[in-house]
């Protein structure tokens, strides 16, 4: 019999998230001088309000992959004032999802989680190679 | 250095999800006559439409949990026609996330599926104990 932990280490979820912490992992270990992010304009379509101070340029998306990441290994969420607030909006577009059947609401979650790493995992494979255009060199 | 799979192993997501499979196999184990369950009213509030087939009694209850620890363990969800349905209503709420920064939607889903499991593992233990009543033992 196949023991719960070989199950859960083969579930498509834990292979999600550990897709993502090793895009990571390798845009940490290719991208040696950070700061050269500063002040380069995203290319692609960040949905980032222009006066939000989190995202301005690819410096900050680099930062904000990284924290992520911690969060995918730790599973601890820990949120300072500013992602909070944006926190708050999102739990208002929750209160009709609390009239939901667990199970729907379980699927929600768990498809959402899927779709948002998949997307975080291609952002940060594709910063990675803007830096490597940056400093001229191709893999 | 900790190796990525032992992290991911400590991981409070990977553990509050081995909580609720041993929940429900715990459920298993104990409900040995699982139609004893048909026709009894649950007296918890489960958000349930009275002309949703889905959740009549305490067996489809029952039913219920263990699906949703099949989709756990095996991380991948697949849904009948009348899942899908009530998803697509869910997929409406998402719309306005769509226009979310990842990092926050990423929090969102992970806070949600944490909420959720936590939810579940509760229900399935108090129907474990609803079974015993039913059958006259305390453990």
């Amino acid at each position: 019999m196949q023991s719960a932990e070989a199950r859960f280490n083969k579930n498509s979820l834990f292979l999600a998230l550990r897709k993502y912490s090793s895009a990571v992992r390798d845009m940490e270990q290719t991208i040696l001088l950070p700061s050269l992010l500063r002040d380069v304009p995203s290319d692609e379509v960040w949905d980032c309000d222009a006066a939000d101070e989190s995202c301005r340029d690819l410096y900050d998306h680099y930062l904000m992959f990284k924290a992520v990441r911690t969060t995918v290994e730790s599973g601890l969420i820990s949120m300072d004032d500013h992602k909070a607030k944006k926190n708050m909006t999102l739990n208002k577009t929750l209160e009709p999802l609390l009239d939901t059947d667990p199970e729907a609401l379980f699927c929600f979650h768990l498809r959402g989680l899927f779709s948002v790493m998949s997307d975080l995992s291609k952002k940060s494979q594709s910063l990675t190679e803007k830096y490597m255009d940056i400093i001229g060199v191709t893999r």
